[in-house]
């Protein structure tokens, strides 16, 4: 079910990166569209994703299975042909591996992992529909010199720079090692998902190379910052190994550096509802590769 | 009292800088030297700085002097003659004000903060004798875009590059802004005052310049860092407007960055014994200017 880029786009809802004044609009679309009862979220679970645009499940995967996920983090990390392919990413400045994308393709442990009920499950049900892998990727956050990422909505760039129609997807982080508030714990902004921050400046051609190290366009502006803070605060996903935070696509979100000795592993899983796939990019000149942003819909079997 | 760069010079008992090996070695000199009737820091505080190497001193001014100081520092960032002097660092890649040194030199609300009884007193107090100040500056540490402080030993530097003999300073570092574990407060290894890491690499000359905007000598290795947080854990100067924290000259400390839009500024001000005044660089060509290492050896007058 791999398909080319659709020619008809529906009308561009959230317009970013046209205009030389930021604004903050409001969100079109529903948040959570299924139900306690279809599971693995409850319902008051489903109501925290629905007020504050994520839910933490501390203590989500059990101890052998982060184990399984750590050796596998290690055994990737350490492949030399891994380490000169395009899904590899380094740090900037370093040559210490960052992240790896389309892991999911990439490594079985990852991809049973992907089709959990307790990930693709809880997306089916927020997203209300059978879902895909937009993205995948494994995080190294090594200790010492962990680099911060600025503030963004995810969506916001899968909108512009990949062509996501609606805000119909989700994010999981899983976490492979111990976050604490010091070691550079993701940090997300309660409510902000209800709000689309449009940003300034065109994309130019090949942006994605130099943003996947260091984000220059699709950043949000201060005042737009400082107004979703004041009303929303700042929570710090805290929580042992093992712990799984959904958020929803549109949420504001990043993290601190971390110069701790303990590193910040997670793998990183993106479901979208195969109702919102991917048209033309509605605001760059090409669409990214597929290992960022996936064109193949097939949808994540129920295990 | 100024002085000239003495002579003489006492023996090395702290070399660094000096091997391709870095080391962990024992600390010579006493921390606490004072009693609790000497005030203004009571047994347990004494105690408490003996054994970790810092006291929090929460809500230690109060609100209208915490007031008084913040317009001050607002005044002196906004002053153009003062962007251009030498004793102004701006942030990497930025013209936004970073710090301010020598500033009890340049504001009289800090010189009469400098020489406060909770402040000067508790120095003479830790220290066992008068004090000078050795070095002053205020920290603006801005939202957004506020980078980390790698881990350093302040002594580390002050030896090699200064000509401290003896490890019989402190730091005081007040806080303008509230502390919260988001916004990049102070990280402190405590324990770690009672080690020494000795760090790798010769110091170039004119180090200073680039070293205050980002430390590339006198970098404690991973594996000594890791061996003291292991031991000693981490702890976040975490404290409202006000707060002061004291610690010792040779804690290992650092902070994270600050994505957050709150930003933490200080006053930071270092106490060293008038019997412990600085000689020709252990490790360096030349000493550091004036501004960052006084040479002035004044005592600070009891108020």
């Amino acid at each position: 079910m791999t398909t080319d880029l659709t020619t008809e786009r529906p009308a561009d809802r959230y317009p970013s990166r046209t205009s030389t004044e930021p604004a903050i609009v409001a969100r079109h679309d529903p948040v959570v569209r299924g139900h306690a009862e279809q599971g693995p979220l409850s319902q008051d679970q489903l109501d925290q994703f629905d007020n504050d645009g994520f839910v933490l499940l501390d203590g989500a995967l059990a101890p052998d299975e982060v184990e399984l996920l750590l050796d596998e983090l290690h055994r990737l990390g350490g492949q030399p042909e891994l380490r000169d392919d395009d899904r590899t990413i380094l740090e900037p400045g370093d040559d210490v591996v960052r992240s790896i994308f389309e892991v999911h393709r990439i490594s079985d442990v990852v991809a049973r992992l992907a089709a959990d009920r307790r990930l693709a499950g809880a997306a089916r049900q927020v997203l209300g529909s059978d879902v895909y892998i937009h993205q995948s990727r494994i995080n190294y956050k090594p200790g010492f010199r962990g680099k911060e990422f600025y503030w963004h909505s995810d969506f916001e760039t899968w909108h512009v720079e990949d062509g996501m129609p609606a805000m119909r997807a989700l994010s999981a982080s899983i976490s492979l090692t111990d976050n604490d508030e010091q070691n550079g714990p993701l940090l997300i902004i309660p409510g902000s998902h209800r709000s689309y921050v449009t940003c300034v400046g065109e994309t130019p051609e090949g942006h994605y190379k130099s943003s996947l190290r260091r984000q220059e366009y699709g950043v949000p502006d201060d005042a737009s910052l400082a107004e979703l803070v004041e009303e929303g605060g700042i929570a710090s996903m805290v929580g042992g190994a093992g712990s799984i935070v959904l958020f929803d696509a549109n949420c504001m979100h990043g993290s601190n550096g971390n110069i701790t000795p303990h590193p910040r592993s997670n793998v990183f899983l993106v479901y979208n509802s195969v109702e919102n796939q991917l048209v033309e990019p509605f605001g760059a000149p090409q669409p990214r590769p597929t290992f960022i942003a996936s064109r193949d819909f097939t949808p994540v079997p129920p295990l």
